[in-house]
């Protein structure tokens, strides 16, 4: 299996954005696992209302004060130089330097993250204490980046299953060195994609997305939305699953979806804390998904919400994620991903009055039955019960107040038996 | 604009009933601010399994006690005399006179409001603490009334729309001086159909009825009841709505129309005060209009609800009607008006994908927009992606748990944009 | 009227297994009251996927400790002796005899309830206190049963009414001396049974089982199930209602047939202590009314819950179970039998506005009517309303919040005054 937490620790100091190399070193290291096919679109390109961009790479940056120390410098932390930066060498005064400054008053010690992709700018941005502390005088910046046609890189894969109706992930690859918000969902991509390489029997097909957030799901989609429209039955974003704060589910769309009743079932019998949200606008990729044109139902499973006091600053580390939170994170969704594959509707084969359970050693001997009972009977005569039919696995897992992963071993026992199909 | 609360003081001081000169004076003064048609029904008349009653005109009535004193003065308050009271002269003890004084011992001071329409009596009302206050002796009674054959008045507007389909709102002019019962919603409608007449491009035909209640409101329906039942999308009952208690919405019969869920989404984003009701019987002419033959989703928005303290007595005087209360309420009407009006289901131009929205100078370009994002955009991407065909306005609204009314602006902005139509 | 009481204390003594003479002498004490008909079926009788087992008879069984003192007398408490225990004469040491010794530690001073039906064995039941006062040394045990080839035992009992559609009550007759599980239904069933029997002009017609659960019900299926599948309407599984504990009402498996309304609705107009369960299994005979190829919707209204701390011990006997209990489970029976043939669609027969109410001496003619009112106005303006085809009687009352049982008689009186239909 791969090591999860190792990859993150790779990806984290790449400098990523929409366009660039860091994209590429990124999607090479995850290429190194799992065999993910990378494209390239050219700058210019038009994919729907957008205009795929030019291509951005930074190379050095920073501002030197007037004892000439260096200050934001990207060498130290790539936040510091705001994203699509455009080159820039000069002496300027703290005044007019200022107008180049970004800072977040709310969390003053951290270096927030901030980008520029549609309006040609040149920016630095700083922890607000630091911004206070900056002395009248002249500043020397200097910025060498590129900003020149040049092309948007993103991957996908395909894991075929016995049909073509398929679920996605997506998860997004153009955030510099944030931790959970973007890599930690690229992490937990490249090993559920890993899990399902060697796992035997997948029903459905799975796809995997790595694209740049907003315009990467917007030109994969513009190439790919035709086909996925034919095909999917359902899809999860996936972001900030690293750290160990509670789990936030973000409902698709619809809220009606199987794959909202068995995310939801499988969190409450977890043990885990979590809470669960309408769809809602905005958010990450699921806005393209789901859009009217396409309407792909689409969920998300987060832990630490977007918004929350680590997000899109410096505070979203390696500290903040950790080993036992990612690792977590991708137990439940394997789980999920098991559950969607368990869905279906199966059918008692005896289907009057209870099997004589005693028969087929599923029943104690011993006891006044009536009433009392363990909950392994009680799943089992569930399961029995309501597969009538008409009821999916997860519909039995409600009405009987069960763990959906609990009854995949108890259907594959009942099948055994000859009692189920 | 029309002056409510003026209204309000100049309708409070008359004497009005089911019939007679009180309504016809009531509705006059409604006819110098709004074109209203007043109509005239013969006693006598059949509507439905009621008959109307014969006309009843009080000019003059009092008890005068051993003593010589005036006792509840018809001239002092018209509460003091019995709705409908027969005319009567003489001279009875105070025995005698017992059976013909209505008094409220839970409101030991307020002169409850009483009438007798379809059973000859004569009668008075004053409070408790007086009529414990009598000594005993002869009284002298004199009730100057006549009830004779003549007829029940009404009226009625019609403000026409682009479709025949139409919202009525419906008020009762038969109570005599109570200023929130009845007469607030008389006021309230004036104004409303004022504002109706001087908006353009009203989609829906709007119907104004001035009835007095019940028999009134029979009598309507026994005439336009066929035309509103072709008709009518829904409507409401107007009264109780000038004191400055919490809102109370009854809702239509059904609970299911889009006026219910306009109403609670104005009230819930109001800052207000309130509380919903499930259509109960009984109630005011909603009752009538909501009568299986008819089955005409009718709400009522109030805000002292019918059965509080200061109810059907008088209490219900120009203090606790003021001109904060009833411009507030009128307020929350006029937005479910344009509510209403702007509820249909938009369809969004460009499916696929969100649009570019800097290009439409709907986007702010600075900064990492994903998740976090200001309440407006919020809005305008909701309304993008719920904007399918399938929703209505109050739908997105609910969906985004935004107020409709904040909505109706960025519906404008994007058909300028031609993103949306 | 049958004496509910008065027939568990009858009851009560006798030694009741799945099988054998305690089940025909039960059979023989209803059917004293009622006109049941007694089936026998053969030993090794095949029903679905269960056998009919051998006919089981105890007569004398009984431990005589070291000192020559009998313990654990089946003379003394029939839950003494293992249900289905085998013979068995001879003298063991106490650490053989533990393993045929069964005792309950979380309530120690109560004999538990214990069977082996399916698996040849012998034992003793006894209290956890008495098991840990036993000295070493040889204790004589005597078993005097018969379990060989005989019958097993039911009794049902149909009473037609106007149509076919029927409604049934299920108990179970096959647990030995205790009171309210089982027995308090058996005698419940009885006093019903005879209720409708005198009751002129029933709807539906109404099923009377008394069978040993699980295996009793399996076989009444495997005989009845066809034409049952044809005819029911709803059921009832009846137990546990002899005590004073709250009610609790386990609902059918759809858990939305007007049963489930009208129990809940009576329930909580009641003043009883109650609470409502979604069905679920394990349970009762409710599990194979309720399997798949049956699926005939089918209630529990019980009190002490299956689970409570009598149940299936020697604390489930006649101080637990009183008359006042019984009795209070009758009536309530009765009142959702009597809601079960009220609950139809009506028709008001005047259905444009109301009806003129003063006429049929249905409504106060003083009073200033408009909002105010009694509970009983509102009951009938609230029939009148909705009695336009579409709902039924448990409709009305749960959109008036109104007892079904108070809606009976109003029904009656409006259908007298030719208004409903």
């Amino acid at each position: 299996m791969i090591d999860i937490y190792d990859l993150i620790e790779e990806l984290f100091p790449i400098c990523r954005s929409i366009t660039g190399d860091g994209v590429r070193r990124t999607l090479e290291l995850v290429k190194k696992r799992i065999p993910i096919q990378i494209h390239e679109v050219k700058s210019g390109t038009q994919c729907f209302d957008w205009t795929i961009p030019d291509e951005w790479n930074p190379r050095e940056a920073w501002i030197k004060d007037p004892a000439g120390k260096k200050i934001a410098d990207f060498a130290e932390n790539n936040l510091h130089l705001l994203g699509y930066s455009i080159p820039f060498k000069g002496k300027i005064s703290l005044d007019e330097l200022r107008g180049h400054l970004y800072s977040d008053p709310g969390r003053p010690d951290a270096i927030p993250y901030n980008t520029s992709y549609y309006e040609r700018r040149w920016g630095f941005c700083l922890s607000h204490r630091q911004l206070g502390s900056l002395a009248p005088g002249e500043y020397e910046v200097y910025i060498d980046t590129t900003l020149e046609p040049g092309s948007l890189t993103y991957a996908d894969m395909l894991v075929k299953g016995k049909t073509e109706k398929e679920i996605f992930f997506s998860c997004y690859v153009c955030h510099p060195s944030m931790a959970d918000d973007s890599i930690s969902g690229v992490a937990l991509c490249t090993a559920l994609c890993d899990y399902l390489l060697k796992r035997s029997g997948n029903y459905y097909s799975y796809r995997f997305i790595f694209v740049p957030e907003t315009i990467g799901a917007i030109c994969y989609l513009a190439r790919n939305g035709g086909e996925m429209k034919r095909n999917v039955y359902c899809g999860m974003t996936v972001t900030c699953v690293g750290d160990e704060v509670e789990f936030n589910y973000k409902r698709t769309r619809s809220g009606k979806h199987a794959l909202d009743r068995i995310v939801e079932n499988i969190l409450k019998h977890s043990g885990e804390k979590y809470k669960v949200h309408d769809f809602f606008l905005p958010g990450s990729d699921e806005r393209q998904y789901s859009s009217p044109g396409f309407k792909l139902e689409t969920g998300s499973l987060m832990r630490s919400f977007y918004g929350l006091p680590n997000y899109h600053s410096s505070a979203d580390n390696l500290d903040f994620v950790t080993r036992r939170g990612i690792e977590g994170s991708y137990e439940i969704y394997r789980r999920i991903l098991e559950a969607v594959e368990a869905d279906f509707k199966y059918l008692n084969k005896m289907p009057y009055c209870e099997p004589f359970l005693s028969k087929y050693k599923l029943y104690d001997t011993l006891g006044a039955q009536v009433g009392s009972g363990s909950d392994y009977k009680k799943k089992i005569l569930s399961l029995l019960n309501y597969s009538d039919g008409e009821h999916s696995l997860i519909d039995v897992a409600e009405k009987s107040s069960s763990c959906i992963s609990d009854l995949i071993a108890l259907v594959k026992l009942l099948k055994e038996k000859n009692l189920l199909e």
